[in-house]
C-alpha cells in the first residue's frame, strides 16, 4: 500500500507548518506510516486532474490504492481509524476523541480562519482595525472556554489523540499573535504537541519542501 | 439505552430548523432511534451543569448511558457509526461519506456562518453592504464548486449518507436568500433532503418545541 498526499509546491506560510498537509503528515508520523508527496502549483490545484480528487481545489488530498480522500479532518480520521496510536481503544473514549476533532474544526478554527481573512483581504479597508478586534474577541471567547476545560491536564481527554492533533494544529495558527500567549494552559498544551517526535519529523518534512522550492 | 439530546428552549431561528439539534434529530430519525430532549434556556447553557457536557456552552449535546458528546458533526457520526442507514458498508464508500461530513462543516459552512455574523452583528456598521458582498462571493465560490461536483446526481456519492445529511443541513441556512437558488442542482438536492420522511419528522419535532414555547 502506497500512501500519496498532496501539498503546496510553495506554501504561502513559507514553511511555518500551517498548511493543512502538516496535519496529515503529523498523523502519518504518529502512526509510523511512510508516505509520498505530490507537490502542486496554485494553477495545478484548479485543473481538472486535481479537482477530480478535491472538488474545492485545495490541498491536502490522500490516495491509497483505489481510495481518494480530501479534507484534512477526514484524512486524519481515516489514518487514525486504520492504525494504532491516534484513537483510544475504549469505545466511549474514542467517541470523545472524535468529538474534539470536530470541535477543533467546527468551533475553534472558524474565527481563527476569519482572522486570516481580515488580515489578508481586508487590510486596506477602513474597517480593518475594528473588524480585527471583533474577530479577536470571538477567538478569545473560544480560547477561554477551551482553557477552562483543559486546565492543567496534559491532553484534552486522557492520552494524546487525533483530537489533540487537530486542536493543536488549529491553535498553532495564532501562535505568536499574543492571543494564544494570554492562555498559559493552552500555550503549554501547544508546546507539548510541538515537542512530540512525530510533530518534529512532519514539520521538518514540510519545511524541506519550502526550502528546496525557495532555492530554485 | 436512552438517548437524550439538548436543544434550545426557544430557538433563535423561530423553529425554522436551522439550530444544530435539527441535524441530530434528523440522523436519529433516519436510523429509527427514539430520543428524549432536554430544553435549555440561554442562561442554563452557560451554567456549570451544561458546561460539564459542552465546554463551549452550546447545543446540542448527546447522552447515552455513561457517554456524553457534543458537536453536531461528532454526534451525527456517532449515530451513523452505530446504526444502519447513514454510512455505506463498503470501506472506501464509508470513508468518502465521512469526507463529505467534514467538507460540509469545514469548507462549506464557515462562509455561511460568517454571513450570519455579518447580518446580525455588523448590520449597523458602515461597511455592512461591502462585507456582505465579500462574504457572499466566498459562499458562491464554494457553491459553484460543490454544484460542479454534484451535477445532476441524486446524492454526493451514491446512496444518501451522513455526508448528505450534513451538507444539506448547512445549505439550508442560505435557502431563501437567492444565493442557493442560483444553483439549480443544489436547490434540487436540498429539496430532496427536505422531502425525506425522517427529515420531516425531525423538522416537525423541533417546530413543536418552538410553537409550545411561544404559546406560554
Amino acid at each position: 500500500m502506497t500512501i500519496t498526499i498532496t501539498a503546496f509546491e510553495r506554501s504561502p506560510d513559507r514553511g511555518r507548518g500551517l498548511a493543512r498537509d502538516m496535519r496529515v503528515r503529523w498523523a502519518l508520523e504518529e502512526v509510523g506510516q511512510p508516505y509520498e508527496v505530490r507537490l502542486l502549483s496554485f494553477e495545478a490545484m484548479k485543473e481538472p486532474a486535481h479537482l477530480a480528487h478535491h472538488p474545492f481545489g485545495q490541498i491536502p488530498t490522500y490516495e491509497e490504492d483505489d481510495l481518494a480522500l480530501f479534507e484534512s479532518g477526514s484524512i486524519v480520521f481515516h489514518v487514525a481509524e486504520r492504525h494504532t496510536g491516534l484513537l483510544p481503544d475504549d469505545a466511549n473514549a474514542r467517541a470523545r476523541a472524535i468529538t474534539w476533532m470536530f470541535a477543533a474544526l467546527s468551533t475553534v478554527e472558524p474565527p481563527i480562519i476569519d482572522r486570516a481573512i481580515v488580515r489578508f483581504q481586508e487590510r486596506d479597508q477602513v474597517w480593518y482595525e475594528q473588524r480585527l478586534a471583533m474577530v479577536d474577541d470571538r477567538i478569545k471567547q473560544r480560547l477561554s472556554e477551551l482553557s477552562d476545560r483543559l486546565g492543567d491536564a496534559e491532553w484534552l481527554d486522557g492520552t494524546f489523540s487525533a483530537g489533540d492533533l487537530m486542536m493543536i494544529s488549529v491553535l498553532l495558527r495564532i501562535k505568536g499573535t499574543g492571543i494564544l500567549e494570554d492562555y498559559r494552559h493552552l500555550s503549554a498544551y501547544v508546546a507539548r504537541g510541538e515537542a512530540r517526535p512525530a510533530y518534529k519529523r512532519a514539520f521538518a518534512a514540510q519545511l524541506a519542501v519550502f526550502t528546496a522550492a525557495s532555492g530554485d
